[in-house]
């Protein structure tokens, strides 16, 4: 199948619609249970929606046909992806989520054959879940040479050390993907570090926490861990790519994942125009007077609409440099959707709020479960100020060299 | 005791310093277990906390000293409300919190002989709790005219039918303070509703729920419910004030109430600044390069520090303002710093965030708390955006009359 | 010459390589004298740019080559627009600048064979140049329904009388297309007026000033003119359209006017963020300290160049839009980045003036002029808050229907 | 004279009535003659001005009793200069403007019986007008360590070397007070330069240009020179203060001088929001609809009120401090304001510009003159980044030591 976005191509529409009304019909129902109830008792639900999506050909849409998948580009499937985004549920529902998509990726890539059959399949199937442990409290993620976590070579195996934490989805996981320090000498901090693949009933793995963010504890996958490796020994073929190949890999799987961020940030952004907008339409100051007729209110749903807008065209843009020149000649357009989309996330999270009033900062909406959790859109996947400096530094160059 | 607090004054440093002392050192080691874990079972520790306070004689500082406080200006109870406000246990600890301090407040003014002895001391001295039902789901706060909630008088008692949520701290009070429609008929849309003072053990009134705020549904005084009335029956004598009297009482009411949310805001944001200079400066990018070397995290701190200055000083002059001539003649300098200070609290707290980086939205500090519950400050009270009208309303007619 | 702006299409890069060559080249060396010597005395050189822009192949691109232009789609000539406008001069020389271009277009679809071989062959050509008089100094020109300016018909003439301002250029051109009530009983407001061409040569024309607008007078083609009809007398025949089109005619003519207009801002912002690189890589705050160094300004770069990039793929995709389906049904989108462009232009001008610090203020670069005469981006063509307004009600019907 | 500003005092509201009065029906109706005409021949009117300001007791109001003043703190010539900021002559009319009063500060601390004499007295009396010549074309004025304008000593003169530029009124003056490097080998780097006064008719004095700055080359003392010293020898007594205590002398000047500067613009801000109201309440959209209906309007007025009045609270509390403890003492609150006010100031013209619409980019009103010439403040006395730099760096040693 090939769905050109830039077209209006009848087969991306009829995808794009079959994808919205699941959502609509089959997703949005169990959101407030699954969100602010238990995600856990609602899991047995959501098994059936991935058997529906199954049989509906929907499931895994980023997978290629013989994973299962339909085979899409990067851009292809951020047009879906925008429309999953608009619910906390749907990447989950058709298991794109990350951290396990970003897994899945990378192992497809890197993994050795045998990892892929142990870890990747059943991943891809969505019979298991995956985490990755990277960051770690003692060290600021954004200068990420600096990791405490080692892993030494000791015989056919490693033997890890180390304490993690934001390692996401780790309760209820199977595997874990660890970044740990294999040669604190290498002259390049660059090439110290390495990916092992550690399943999490290895007794050197330790579950500290679901560490409470922003109110929410969080459990199965809706969670955030803190973990520990102690004298963690795991075979040395658990190794993804090479040896030192730690940060190279990193960078190739936080590019897409960024991506994957801001197409699903684009969804969040849509739904709370939607609700923006229907509340501001229902909501009387007086009967017959809607807040929708208050100028404020009218600016703010403009400069939402406005910068998701070029949210989205830009976030589509760079995910045709990647399919057409990969992840790598995108670095600078990634660094810029990372700060500027989850800048709109932010604002436009911001301004549903207020138009909902009180409402608006109850659970009885999803605004709070989204402005508390994406929060950290502008720190997770390197902090926004980075991205900037990145950019800028880029840019300076090519007036530098001239 | 005369406190200048426009002067170098000693007596007022001496206060102040006595009040950061009894904040820092018993009541942050109290926090975490409060705000995060159960504040029900901090109760006990709270209650000690309290009779220190009556020791040392700092307790109910807004109180005159018959009734057992300090006797203070607005001006000079701002400045302890400030240093009350890093903490979010402070106002409670002196028994000057929402809502109790704006019941005790008004009833001492407004309440007859009866109802103070039997409600207001009590609520003075701390030995029972109280809240203020006024907002109702079904009709927007920001314009207060249109009130479901009706008191009918049927000989010498009113009944009371109407629903009404976001009547903070009742979980656990001893009685609510509502406002209710008693003259649906009256030409001035202004003059139809009274406040009446309910007991909680009214069989008339019934508890639907602790509203789930944000992610916390939080438990006695800490906690916002939704509330019913039905065929709820009290003495005619429990009105506040006169009938049709209950707009007249709520703008008295909610005049100083702004002003105390304004002072607490700031104190917010001064421990904000604090852990955001500890944070910049212990947090190494490199072994011996502190975040805090980094320019836009200065601007940060430049920004937040002038921020906050500037709402000190709006803040006070308003209380010296009221001070000197009343809540009314201050209504404009109350609707401006409302918004002002509110949109400083939230973008100082968004940068206390940001520089923490992923602890920042964990609920291993403070910040969280604060980013969460202090949403609704842009919201409760009146919407920022209606005290801009009404200033501007203001504004233009000066200009209109010339 | 078909021009895909999308692929990597060697044509439009090798077109797009030869206006930039040319403009650096040529055009570049006379900014300082025309824009702060005198535009007058520039004239001849300019004449001699359009020559060799003739010779080239590069005039009037806008135009069809029957027309003596490249015959491009609106994207198409959206990427070359964008190139001219990093200079003042730029459409000048290339004979498609406003206000020209608009009156081209409308004469083009809506004049008679007469007007058109009289007046839009020699302006095609460049011999001749042309305003538009629509704004009037009494009426609020955000809402153009009242018009003052009056064209009464007498036998075969109109008979015009009126006071205009903002007539763009009208200094030294030929003729002016004005709008007028022709029939101010119509019941549909937006029937009411008619567009009409005047030649300057007529003696109820009077040119009452250049209007100094931040500190420049103007003259010639760059300036802006208060002008009055009085009893002016021009044959019936010089109506554009139809009478009572006035408004229809006017939304087609500032549809592709605005488009324009944000094609060339992204050239000016494009400009201001090479001198702001450069004037941050050369300035020194000590020896080999520059201030490119400073995160404040590496925070401003990413920050301009993001919204930069957001802006070109909005207006691209606007100019498909225009180009696919009429700028009827891009309504909506020339309104949104009516008000998105125009503020990424302020802000970026005004970050590089401040990283040129002082030089940045004087004439002694083309910032100052730039943030003098683009200040009325936000204000001409309807100003912003009015396509925010228009922005938000059409997003809004769509929900207030479902 | 004594004068409390933050009390009901009569006395100050008399004395600001009567500067206020005097302002608007003897200085207002100059203004767009001597703006946006000729500066140098509306001097004779503005002479008379000065006359009847000294007949009436009003003229320099921030000198001594004994040099012909009102012998104000700074806190009230801060209510003062508010009210004389409104206009763009209103300091010259009372010669408090800068550079003079800057000059007049330092002189009357630092400089010689003599000098005194010859210079300071004329000056304080309005018969000359001086200037003062620090900031260097090829130097970062952020950085002002780096100086290359010398002055060599040979024998009892001096001997001075270099290029300046905006020296502020250096047309028409009859000295300059300029900054040169007379001891290069200091270790220390900021005891380098001296402060040294060069008459204007001094042969090795080169006036190159007044500096066009946005569009304006201006005149006499509106201003801005570029201007050379070429051998230019002058007595050694003509150094203020001692050898190398040139950067100590420029902060003792500066502090104040940011200070003037900061009271002048909320005049400017008050100004601005006057005929911003005025304009929304006239200018009608419909008959009987003025913008000032418009809820946009009415959010820019009352957040332009708002940070307004905050910026008059700091400035004054930043006035008192210099007052009570003197400059050095309240650098940081100097610094703060400089960064916070011109950010207000900037911000308050651009929304009155907006509500003018088209009006509001023409010289027809003052909002052109003060948006332009205005620009600078974000620049000169240090630019807002170095202060907000300032700042932090001092906060945040507060926390460091801790």
């Amino acid at each position: 199948m090939e769905l050109n976005v830039d077209s209006n191509n009848t087969e991306i529409k009829n995808l794009l619609n079959r994808y919205e009304d699941f959502l609509t019909q089959q997703v949005y129902p169990l959101e407030m249970e699954a969100i602010y109830g238990s995600f856990k008792s609602t899991l047995p639900k959501l098994q059936e929606l991935r058997k529906k999506a199954i049989n509906e050909g929907l499931f895994a849409p980023h997978l290629s046909p013989s994973e299962g998948g339909l085979g899409l580009s990067l851009q292809e499937f951020g047009r879906i992806s925008e429309i999953l985004g608009k619910s906390p549920l749907g990447h989950y529902v058709f298991n794109c989520q990350a951290p396990d998509i970003g897994n899945m990726e990378l192992m497809h890539r890197f993994a050795s054959k045998e990892l892929k059959e142990k870890y990747l399949s059943p991943l891809q199937k969505g019979e298991i879940r995956s985490c990755f442990a990277m960051t770690e409290p003692e060290n600021a993620g954004s200068n990420p040479v600096h990791l405490s976590t080692t892993a030494v070579r000791v015989g056919d195996d490693y033997i890890i050390n180390g304490h993690k934490w934001f390692t996401s989805s780790a309760d209820g996981a199977a595997f874990t993907i660890v970044m740990a320090v294999t040669d604190p000498q290498h002259p390049n901090p660059y090439q110290r570090a390495s990916m092992i693949l550690v399943p999490l009933d290895n007794p050197g793995y330790q579950f500290v926490r679901n560490i409470p963010i922003m109110g929410d504890v969080g459990e199965d996958y809706m969670s955030h861990a803190e973990v520990k490796f102690v004298d963690c020994r795991v075979p040395a073929s658990n190794l993804i790519g090479e040896s030192g190949q730690g940060f190279a890999l990193a960078q190739e799987r936080l590019g897409p994942g960024r991506i994957h961020h801001c197409m699903r940030w684009i969804g969040i952004c849509e739904r709370a125009i939607e609700v923006m907008c229907k509340r501001a339409l229902s909501r009387m100051l007086d009967p017959g007077r809607p807040l929708a007729q208050q100028q404020t209110i009218q600016n703010w749903i403009a400069e939402s609409v406005a910068s998701v807008k070029a949210s989205r065209l830009m976030v589509l843009a760079t995910a045709k440099k990647i399919d057409e020149e990969g992840a790598k000649a995108a670095k600078e357009d990634i660094s810029t959707i990372k700060f500027f989309v989850s800048d709109v996330l932010m604002k436009t999270l911001d301004r549903a709020i207020q138009v909902h009033g009180a409402l608006g900062i109850t659970d009885d909406t999803l605004l709070s479960f989204w402005y508390r959790h994406e929060r950290g859109a502008r720190i997770y996947d390197g902090p926004d100020e980075v991205h900037k400096t990145v950019l800028a530094k880029r840019i300076l160059k090519q007036y530098a060299a001239k």
